[in-house]
């Protein structure tokens, strides 16, 4: 069992993806962390605040890490981004459209009223761009081509995880997976230009 | 000046559009409003969450409304689209990144955990889907094209949103337009098929 802290920033990231930041209370947080209700200021003196924070960055790096497993072993770029948006789909199907983007609720919800909380969702998003740029690029793309192409499949996803659990339906996904492959194998087909 | 019961509801429409629903609270919003405290619940006896539901449909409409302006002059539908997504790159600078969509933070925090909520928002978004594919059948796209790039539309409009507000850039807008764009002008080329 990890310890209280760990807990307690977990259990955070959890009912903020789930529910977002303002609806996500410390009661509720200790309790899901099964932490004491003093332990949340021992360890966050800033509250909820300092640790939404500390608890967007760890959602975001555990997501960040499950790049490599999707996209490494696949060759066809196509075929991984395929792969991936098709395993969203699933995902959130068997999740009952709970569970899609850890961080895109709270970085509504903050962008124009918790300068930290938006800089954190920044830096998250900014890791998961960064990092498939450089996949892009190694794969022989530009890097302004390839910026384009992360930066259009991440906001592809976003919205259509948006659509998807409003309208409890994996329809925008599908449709958003067609839009970004196609301009993915475009890129490729024509080396980056 | 509108009535009382109209301010309540506009006021919650904007709040819930800057900061989501349950960062919005009814103490702000009859301040908002500039109405009495005791009005709210007289207007709204299932309270917080039975105002938001009609501030959520009265966003849509209001949204809804700016479609005719926007598709209806311009002939051809690349160039329409291509407007859109400037004229919101320009407005979200214009509001230093913080008029967005109207709805899609309530969307994402209150689909998992309000039904009636998750029902407003996704009646919303069915009227935006509906209002454009009819735009796009008229321009002789079949049906079923016409409902994929709407959707598409709408999930890289939302995604960029997301992407947007919390990295205060418009980039993301940029690139899903040149990526719906190029799905709109392909699927025009080839009649839809």
């Amino acid at each position: 069992m990890p310890d209280t802290r760990q807990r307690i920033v977990e259990a955070s990231a959890e009912l903020i993806r789930n529910q977002g930041y303002a609806a996500t209370g410390v009661k509720q947080i200790v309790a899901a962390a099964r932490a004491p209700f003093g332990s949340l200021y021992h360890f966050f003196p800033g509250g909820k605040e300092e640790l939404a924070a500390e608890a967007i960055g760890l959602s975001g790096a555990l997501y960040l890490e499950l790049l490599p497993a999707v996209f490494d072993p696949v060759p066809d770029l196509g075929a991984a981004v395929r792969a991936f948006f098709s395993g969203a789909a699933e995902h959130l199907r068997a999740t009952d459209y709970a569970d899609a983007c850890p961080i895109a609720t709270v970085a509504l919800e903050v962008s124009s009223t918790s300068e930290p909380l938006r800089r954190a969702c920044a830096t998250v998003f900014d890791s998961w761009i960064d990092a498939g740029v450089e996949r892009l690029v190694a794969r022989g793309l530009p890097e302004a081509k390839a910026r384009e192409l992360v930066v259009g499949v991440i906001a592809a996803l976003e919205g259509a995880f948006v659509l998807c659990r409003a309208l409890r339906s994996t329809e925008a996904l599908t449709v958003a997976e067609e839009l970004v492959v196609g301009a993915v194998e475009a890129a490729l087909a024509s080396g980056g230009d």
